[in-house]
C-alpha cells in the first residue's frame, strides 16, 4: 500500500530537514480551508486528505473548513433549478438550502471524512448545527442601486446568514481526542433554521476561536498574484496593514476583497500567519508547512 | 415558550411517579430506533426530539438511529430516478447511494440534530464514516427462483452492506460529554465506499455494543398485532423464544420478521428489552419509559 | 413501590412541561433549609425527602440545611429541663447544647438521611464540626433595658454563636461525587466547643459560598402575608431594596425580621432567588421549582 | 501549643526509629475501634484523637470505629429509663434506639470529630445510614431456656441488627480526600428502620471489606489475660486456630468470646493484624503501631 | 539552523512515504541500544540524538540505553589503570567501578542527554539506580579450566552483575511526559552496592518489561554476516528458531553469541522484532524505521 | 534492621510532639543544600539520606542539591590534574569540566540516589542537563588588579557558568510522583555545553522557582558565628536587612559572603526561612525541623 524510502541516507535526511517544523507546530492547531474550486478530482482530495493525516500523526492538530460551490451548482442543475447569485453570494431559497445542505453535509463532507478515515485518521463530520457550534442570523438585505428608477433597492439573499456566536468546545472534545473535525459551512439561527455560510469566514472565525496557529487557504489560484494572468506575478508576503494600499491600486480586487478581509480579521484575531496556496498542486499542504519558504501569499502581522 | 404545570400537588405527583423509572434508568444508555415511517411531519418529529433531550435531563444516554426510507423515495421521484426494491431491500447504484447519502446525512440527520438543539439538548449527527464508526462490507447477491427458466438467479442488490465491525468509542466519547449522538445507519467498506445499511439492524447492533439498556423502536404501527387489521390485537410482551412459533403460526409476517430477528439478536447481544411502539403518537416515548405498562409491544428473555 | 403514570398523552405532557425547569437548573445547587415547624410529622418528613430525591436525580444538586427547635424544646421538657428564650434566641447553656447536639445530629440529621436513602438517594449527614465546616465564635451577650433599674443590662445566651467562617470544600466533595449532604446547624469555636446556631443563616451562609441558584425555605407559612391572620394576602414576590419600607410599615415583623434579612444576604451573597414556602403543604417543593408562578414569596434583587 | 523535641540527637533517633513502621503502613488503611468503655474521660478522648491525627499525617488511612455503651447507659438512667441486657446485648425498643441513635451520632461521634479536628485532621462522621453505608436486618430473637418450665423461650431482643451488606465507598472517598472518618454502628434495614449494631462487629466487618492492614481495639484491658485478676498474665500473640482451644480451656471467656470471634473473622476477611489493647494507656495507640514488640495481644493467620 | 525539503512535490512525497510507518509505530515503544563502538565521534553522537529526537516528535517512544566500553578503557589508561577482561567480559573491581559508573553516568549519558536537549528533545538521564530501576545480583564466578593443572578454577568477575528485577514505573513516567530516558547500564544490589551490567541485556530486558516494539541495536558492523570480512554477506533476516543452527554452523560466533542470545530472549519476551545496524552510518536508525527494506539485520519470531 | 522505640509512652510522646510541625509542613517543598564539606563519611552521608526519607515519608517533598568540591579535588589530584581557584572559584577547563560532571553525577550524586533507595525512599538523579532543567551561560572573566603592572587583568574562570533560566517541570513531576529528586549543580548554555555552577546558588534559585518553604543548607560549621574561632558564638536568627551591617562589621566575612547572599536571595524569592546548619552533626536536618529552637542559623524576612 506504500511506496519506500530510498534507501540511502539522502532520502533520509529530508526527514530529518522536517524536524524543526514539526517542532514548532507540535500540538498546534493548523486549520485548513478547503475550497470547493480545489477539489478538481476524486484523487485530488485523496491526496489532501493523506496530507492532513500526515500533520495529525506528526503531532499538529488539523481542522478542516470545507467549501463546496461548483458541486452544489452542478446539484442544482441536474434538479433543474437555477442558481443564482448576487455579487458573488448564492441567493438561497428554502429550496436551494436542502441542496445546499444536502450536498455539503450529505456529500462533500462525508467524502473527505471517508478518505481522512481511508488513509489512517479519525475524522469526523460536523456541521454547525452539532451542538450548536455555528449560531448564526440572516444577513441583512442588499442595497442596490436600480439604473433605470434611479432608487436604491433592496434583494433578500434568503438563507443566507452571518455567524453570530461560536460553541467550539465539541471542536476541541474532537482534537483532544485524536479526531479530524471536518466542518461543512452550516449555521442555525434562534429558530433552529439552517443558514448557508461562507467558508472563507467561517474557518477564519473558528481559526481565531480556537487560537489556530496557521489557517491554510486551498484555492484555485497560486495565490495573491499581481498580476491575475501572470502566475508568476505571484505576491509572496504581505502585512495586513498593506492590504488597503493593495486594494486601493486593484491589485487586490474583485471576489479577492473578502478572502483577504477574512485572512486579516483571523491576523487580528490571532491566527499567526494565513496562507493562501494552490489546492490543486500535489502536496501544497506540506510545502507550506514544511518548507523555509512555503508556497503561495502568506499574510501575517 | 413553555407552559405551566398546574400549580396544585396532584399535578407536581406524576412528576414524582416517574421518580422510579428515572432512577432505573440513570446513567443508562437508551438506543431509539426513529424510522422514516414515523416521521409524518415536523410537528411529530420536534416532539420526539424534546422527549430525547428529557431522557437526556433526567440523567439517561439517550442515543438514536434515524432511517429515512420514505424521504429518500421522494427525492429519487424529483430527480426523476425510480426507486427499485428486492424483498424490501432498496437496489442501490452509485447514483442511488449518492442520493441516499445526501438525504440521510445531509437532510434527516440534520433536520434531527437541529431539533434537538432547538430544545436545548446537544445533538450531533454521526455516520457510519466519522472515525469509521461502521466497517461494512457488500451483501450477498440475492438468490431467487425465476420461475420461467426453473433456474436460481442472483440479483446484485448494489451498494448494500451489512455490518462487519463497530467502533463506537466516538459513541461513547458524546454520551460521556453530554451529547445526544444522531447516527445515519451508512457505513463505510475497506476500499472507502459508502454502503446502504438497514436502520434496525445499525440500531440493533450499536445497542448492544454500547450495552444499551433498552432498544426502542418507533415505527407507524402499534406494535405486534395478532390481526394486522384490528389495532386492538396488540401483543403486549413476547420472549424470544416465542417468536420462532409466532412466525410458524404467521402472526409474524413480511417486513416484520427481519425487524423481529433484529430485537432477538439485540436481546441476546446483552440489551435488556425492545420495545416496538408508535412513534407518530405524541409522547409515546415516554409513555413507554415512564409507565408501568409501557406502550406497544416488548422483547425480553 | 410506585404508582403508574397514566397512560395517556396528558399526563406524559405534565413531564415534558417540567423540561424548561430541568434545564434551567442543571448542575445547579438548590439550597434547601427545612425548618423545624415545617416537620409536621413523618409522613411529611417523607414527601420532602422524596421531593428532593428527585431533583437530584433530575440533574440539580439539592442540599439540606435543618431545623429542629420544636424537637428540641420536647426533649429537653421529657429530661425536665426549662427552655428559656430572649428575643427568640434559645439561651443554651452546656446541658442544653449537649441536648441539642443529640436532637439536631443523633435525631433529626439521621432521620432525614435515612429517608433519602430509602427513597433512592445517597443522603450524607453533615454538622459544622466535620471537617471544621463551621467555625463560628460565641455571640456577644444581648443588652437589653432593666426597666426597673433603668439600666442596661447584658444577658448572656450562652453557647449560641455566630459565624466566623466556612470550610464548604467537604460539601463540594459530596454534590461532586452523587451525595445529597444534609446539613445540622452547628458550629465548632477555637478551642473545639459546639456553638449552637441559627439555621436560617447556616443555609443562607453556606448557599451563598457554595453559589447556589436558590435558597428555598420550608417553613409552616404560605409566606411573607401583609395580614398576618389572612393566608390570602401573600405577598408573591419582593425586592431586596423593598424589604426596608416593610418593616417600617410593619408588614415584615418579629421572627420574620431576622429571617428576612437572612434571605437578603443571601441575595447580595450572589443567590439568585430565596423562596419562602410552606414546607407542610405536599410537593411545595417541587411546585416551586417545576411551576412558572412558583408558590410562596420570592425574594430577589 | 506544642512542647519540643529535646536538641538533642539521641531524641531525634526516635523518630528515624519511627520510619520502619511509617513505611510499611504507608498508604495502608488503619482500623481503628475506640471502645466505650476506653473513653474513660475528656483527656484520654483528646490523647487517642490526636494520636490518631499523627497516623493520618504521616502517611496512613485511619478509619475510626467508636462504641458507647456506658455513655449511652448514663443518658437511658437520666432520662428514667432501665437499661437491661440479655447475655451482653441491650435490648433495644424504639424509646431505646431513639436515645441510641442521639447519643452515638449526636454525642460521641461529634466529640470524637470536633477533637480531631482540633487537632489539625479532617474528621468527618459517619453512621450507617450516611449513603446507606450499613444494610441490616434485625437479629433472630434469643433462645433461652426457662429453668422452671424446661422450654425454650425465645426473648426479641428488638431493635438490635446484625449487617447484611457495606457500602464503603463513602470510606474510601473520605480516606481519598484526606479526611478521617469516624463511624457511628448503627444500620438501617429495608423499611428505613435504624438497628443497633455492635461495634466490634462493625469494626471488623469494614475493616475487611476496605482491606485494612489492622484492626485496633482500643479496650479497657491490657489485652487477653491468662488470669483475668493478673495483668501480667498478658498473652502477647495467638494464632487464630489456636482460638478454639483457649475457649474450650476457659481463657477466653464471657464477653471476651464475641470479641474474639470478631477478630478471627476480620483476619480470614483479610485484615493482617488484629490487636486488642489497653486504650485508656497513654499513646497505646502509637505504642502498638510504632514499636517492635507492640502492646497488647496480637491476633494474626 | 535548519536547511530546507526543495520546494517541489518529489521531495515532499518522501513525508508522505514514511506516513504508513509513523501509523505503525504511533505510541509505540522503541527502544535503542546505542553501543560505545557505535559512538565514533561527536557528529555522529549528535546525529543518532537528532534521529532520537525525530522518533519522538512524530508520535514514538524512544527509550535510550547505551554503552560506552571503549571510553571507559580510554579512562582507566588516563587512571594508570589496566583494563582485564575474562570471556569478553570486563573484571570490575572497586576502584573499576567507580570509573564505570564516572564514565557512564557522569560522562556518556549526559553528553547523550546534552545532545537531545540541544535538537529540541526533553531527555533525561536514568541510571539503574534512579527509583531502584534495576536490581541486581553479583554474578556467580566464571569456571575456566586451568590448563596447566588440569583443574577447574574459579575466576571472581567483581561488581558485575545480573539483572534480578526490574521497576520501570520511572521510565513509563518518563515516556508518558514527553521525555526521552536515556538509561545507563548500572545496577543496585540489596545491599545497596552498585553493579556493572551489560548494555544489550539491559536493553533486551527492560524493552520485554514495557512492552516495546522494536529493540534497534546500534553497533559497528553492518548486522549478522555470513562471512565477517565480507560486508556483502549480510544476512537480511532471521527467526529465532535459526540460531541455534547458526551457532552450530559457526556463523554467529564469539561475542555476537551473547549479543544474538539477548536477542532471543527479547523476542521471547514480547518484543516484535529487534535489529542489529550500524549505527556509525548517518540516519541508520531512521532508515531502519521508515523503509521497508530496513537496514542491517532483523530478529523475529 | 531497625532498633525499636522504648515500650513506655515517654518514648512515644517525642513522636506527638513533631505532630506540629509534621502538618505545618505538610506537602511543603523543603531543599536541602547538601554541601560537599559536610560529606565527611559514608555513614554521614547515609544518615542524611536517612533522614531525608524520612522527612517524604512524613508528608514533605524534600529536593536535594549536592556539592562535592573536596571529592572533586581528591579525583583531580588522582588524576594529576592541579586544581585552581581564584577567589574561591574552581577554574575549569574542558578536561576539569569532564571531571566535574564524571564525579558530581556519576559519583556523588549515584552514591547518594543509592543510599536514599536503600532507606526506602525513591531517589531519583538529575542534572541540570535532564530535561534542561538549568539554562546557563558562561560567567563574565574576573577583573583583578595586577599589583606589578598597576592595571586591572581579566582573568577567564573557564567553564563556570551562572543560571540563566530554569525548567523546573521534571523537578514537579519528581515530586509529585513519590520521588525525591537529587540534583547535581551543572547547566548547559544554548550550544548545549556544559558549565560548572555554584551549588548553594542552584539550590537557593530552584527553592525560590518551586517555592519551597524552607532551604536548609548543610555545612561543616555550626551556622554564622560572631567570631570563627569559637563555636558558641552561634547566631541563632538574622533577618536579611541586617546582614549588610554584619559585613560591614566583618562579622560576615571571605567564603560566606555568597552563601549569606544566595540566602537572602532566595527569602526574596518567596523561600520562608533558610537555614545554615552542620551536616556533619547526626539528625541535624531532623532537629532543625521538629524543634522549636531548631540549630544554627535561621534567616528571614
Amino acid at each position: 500500500m506504500s511506496k519506500k524510502i530510498e534507501n540511502d541516507p539522502a532520502s533520509a535526511s529530508i526527514l530529518v530537514e522536517a524536524l524543526p517544523y514539526i517542532k514548532r507546530f507540535h500540538h498546534k492547531k493548523i486549520m485548513i480551508k478547503y475550497g470547493g474550486h480545489a477539489m478538481i478530482d476524486d484523487e485530488a482530495m485523496s491526496f489532501t486528505a493523506r496530507d492532513t493525516v500526515l500533520l495529525k500523526y506528526v503531532g499538529m492538530e488539523p481542522i478542516v473548513v470545507h467549501g463546496g460551490g461548483p458541486e452544489i451548482t452542478r446539484s442544482m442543475n441536474k434538479m433543474g433549478k437555477q442558481p443564482k447569485f448576487i455579487k458573488g453570494l448564492r441567493v438561497t431559497d428554502e429550496e436551494t438550502m436542502e441542496i445546499v445542505k444536502m450536498v455539503l453535509v450529505g456529500k462533500i463532507n462525508t467524502n473527505i471524512v471517508s478518505k481522512i478515515g481511508f488513509h489512517g485518521g479519525k475524522g469526523v463530520g460536523v456541521s454547525g448545527k452539532d451542538s450548536e457550534l455555528i449560531l448564526a442570523s440572516k444577513k441583512a438585505p442588499h442595497k442596490i442601486l436600480n439604473i433605470v428608477t434611479g432608487e436604491e433597492e433592496e434583494i433578500d439573499l434568503g438563507l443566507v446568514g452571518e455567524i453570530s456566536s461560536l460553541n467550539t468546545e465539541i471542536i476541541e472534545m474532537f482534537t483532544d481526542n485524536d479526531h479530524i473535525p471536518v466542518i461543512s459551512p452550516i449555521g442555525i439561527d434562534e429558530k433552529g433554521d439552517t443558514l448557508n455560510l461562507n467558508a472563507d469566514t467561517v474557518a477564519g472565525e473558528i481559526a481565531s476561536e480556537v487560537m489556530a496557529e496557521k489557517l491554510i487557504i486551498l484555492t484555485d489560484v497560486p495565490g495573491l498574484l499581481k498580476d491575475p494572468n501572470d502566475p508568476n506575478s505571484l505576491i509572496k508576503k504581505i502585512k495586513i496593514d498593506e492590504v488597503d494600499n493593495l486594494i486601493e491600486k486593484e491589485i487586490i480586487t474583485g471576489g479577492m476583497i473578502p478572502k483577504i478581509e477574512t485572512c486579516v480579521k483571523a491576523i487580528e484575531g490571532g491566527v499567526k500567519s494565513v496562507h493562501i496556496i494552490d489546492g490543486r498542486v500535489k502536496h501544497s499542504l506540506l510545502l507550506e508547512i514544511f518548507t523555509t519558504r512555503g508556497v503561495g501569499t502568506m499574510i501575517t502581522k
